[in-house]
């Protein structure tokens, strides 16, 4: 087991690569059988994945542009493989279904950040770059911080920062952008490719420079990493005066902790026009509470597929429809985006009727599909042209 | 397929979790069965493994702590467990084998990036901290950054800049750091955590504040994965020819695009005096060659658990020793590192004979163990100290 996870090491592959005095630095890792290339994207658009399981009796494909699953077929190698029908250019989650074992692609480095579960990413790009694509434009940075967190963890940031920002020595806003139950602070880096939308809208003059900072959303996992203690309770069961702590957990975090964090170490503007703060799902829940309960630190606020009940804005939140006109002075944008399969949809569509019944103002954006990170990156590139006008 | 990889969800959960108001922006994931807390390290510091698996009929746990596969058992839940006898404090890639499948485990967000295999980490505490743990102390950061590379690619680094980098606008040496065949360039910082090594090193007053840049060490699969073309050949099966045009890339890469965008970004002292290369593995290997055919840009060569030929030496690099004299001025610092076990060991001792029989000057270090990324971790810690004296 010293040398990775094939302890078989062939002794032909070491004699071929000791050929013209190159030897064994050329085997860092022992061989691992043939070659995979997966995914592989065709030029029409199909994709073929790959999976090397010589012993496997049944593999198949599970991947979110397909509703069902997908057989797959071995090869003389081992190799188990499955072509699909053009695929609509997006990014992707799938995984392998490996005699009834959920595996990642082991071919594939791009992955889904996750507590929970693991999966592949397949970036199927479009005739033209999409908006989450690389493009030759300006890039910005991505940064993985540390900050003193709540009862004495450490926090960990992923922070973007705008293409120039160690050049140009000015101040710019910043969104707290916050990710879903069992996410982590990595997933809106690596599955939303939001360090791609903002290069790609920068470039092209849609949206201002900014800052993006992504962090982790689960309080109560950190502190029982760092601290030890009880056993974390699932994050997604949850009973309600849990749900309460958690969702005043983050937001005392985020407003008390990661907030002066980043103004002192970031070059930032630091009033409440130059906040905005959205997250998906979960975060988008605790993006309003935490929104709705500083109305002075935060001018824009993005609910991508989440809400808040009439129940819970009527009882912790009552200032937000009965004050309207304060509510709508004080919030320069109030964005709310679900889709149409949303096993959300319903509540989403009760908050925007409850904010139209308050008189409260919001733009909301209703699409196709359901709560995938698919339509997390369209949300993303919708509202950042709206923040910070 | 909308809403993640478990489509059952579950009507007692999702009512349990609309008490109080508190509905639906909880269930962002549907729920996932019971809880997993995978692993766990116990104060003993044995490890409590964890996968839930129902209908699986054989689990094994793969820990590179151990020689061999650990049997784990199932509990009514169908979670499979196994607790490990205590463990040496380090940390360990390991993985699962369901029923013969390899996977990582889901329920933990420490994963091994790599090309080829997929594994999990666990991060066994000292009783007091480890050189590569996260302490208190400040905290350098991690960049993700792109870069024009070869063949009108756009490259991928990660950068470490070291505490106070923002804020002391002083210049600063740089270490450039190769991982291993197979690896990424996020592999010295998930599985190295060479950030923490600096970190703890910097503030213990044992290593000058540097930055660390962490490129990719595949060029050809940059290219295949950017602009088509060939499929590309197996990293891991050379034949020569293939081996001298992809170091030679890699060494054309790192001098002629990384360097000058490092230099042009960062603030970076730009002599050969404050310029060190390392590498482990390939990466090793990536650094010989490249610090050998650019004798006046590199004045601190570290070599991880690899080695070149007397053959490679006395063919393509034969001033090395042939004058030991101007080698000596040249070089501050020539590391060759291994460890016993090591599949690579035979060649690293000749290796060194080689240097020393040339009388060039060397530094070394023997540990115990394999190719692994516990030596490499103790390498780094070792050599940083070291650079820039």
């Amino acid at each position: 087991m010293k040398v990775g996870y094939h302890p078989t090491r062939s002794k032909r592959s070491l004699l071929a690569g000791c050929l013209f005095g190159l030897c064994t630095v050329a085997f860092g890792q022992p061989p691992r059988g043939p070659l995979v290339v997966s995914p592989q994207v065709n030029t029409d658009k199909s994709v073929t994945f790959r999976y090397l399981a010589p012993k496997a009796t049944d593999v198949k494909l599970s991947a979110q542009f397909e509703k069902g699953l997908l057989a797959m077929t071995k090869d003389a190698q081992g190799i188990w493989s499955v072509t699909t029908p053009p695929v609509k250019p997006d990014i992707y989650p799938y995984s392998f279904q490996v005699d009834g074992v959920t595996v990642m692609d082991p071919a594939n480095v791009a992955f889904f950040p996750n507590e929970r579960f693991k999966a592949s990413l397949v970036d199927i790009p479009g005739d033209t770059p999409l908006i989450h694509s690389l493009q030759d434009v300006p890039h910005g940075s991505v940064n993985y911080e540390y900050y003193p967190s709540v009862a004495g963890t450490t926090g960990s940031l992923v922070v973007y920062t705008p293409p120039g920002y160690d050049k140009n020595l000015v101040k710019y806003p910043v969104f707290y952008l916050i990710s879903g139950t069992t996410d982590t602070e990595e997933t809106f880096f690596k599955v939303g490719r939001t360090n791609l939308i903002l290069d790609n809208l920068i470039a092209a003059g849609r949206a201002k420079p900014m800052i993006v900072v992504m962090p982790y959303g689960n309080i109560e996992a950190r502190i029982t990493e760092q601290k030890g203690g009880a056993k974390p309770t699932d994050p997604t069961v949850r009973d309600g005066a849990d749900a309460v702590k958690r969702a005043n957990d983050f937001g005392e975090d985020l407003t008390r902790n990661v907030i002066p964090y980043i103004e002192g170490n970031y070059r930032t503007i630091t009033n409440e026009e130059s906040r905005a703060i959205g997250g998906f799902s979960r975060g988008g829940g605790q993006t309003l509470r935490t929104a709705f309960s500083n109305m002075d630190k935060f001018a824009w606020v993005c609910s991508y597929s989440s809400y808040l009940s009439p129940q819970e804005m009527n009882g912790s939140f009552s200032q937000i429809g009965g004050n309207p006109d304060r509510t709508n002075k004080q919030l320069k944008l109030l964005w709310v985006s679900v889709g149409s399969d949303d096993f959300l949809y319903k509540g989403t569509v009760e908050f925007m009727d409850y904010m139209k019944a308050k008189k409260v103002a919001y733009k909301s954006l209703v699409t196709d599909g359901g709560h995938t990170w698919m339509n997390v990156k369209t949300y993303v590139a919708d509202t950042v042209p709206l923040l910070f006008r």
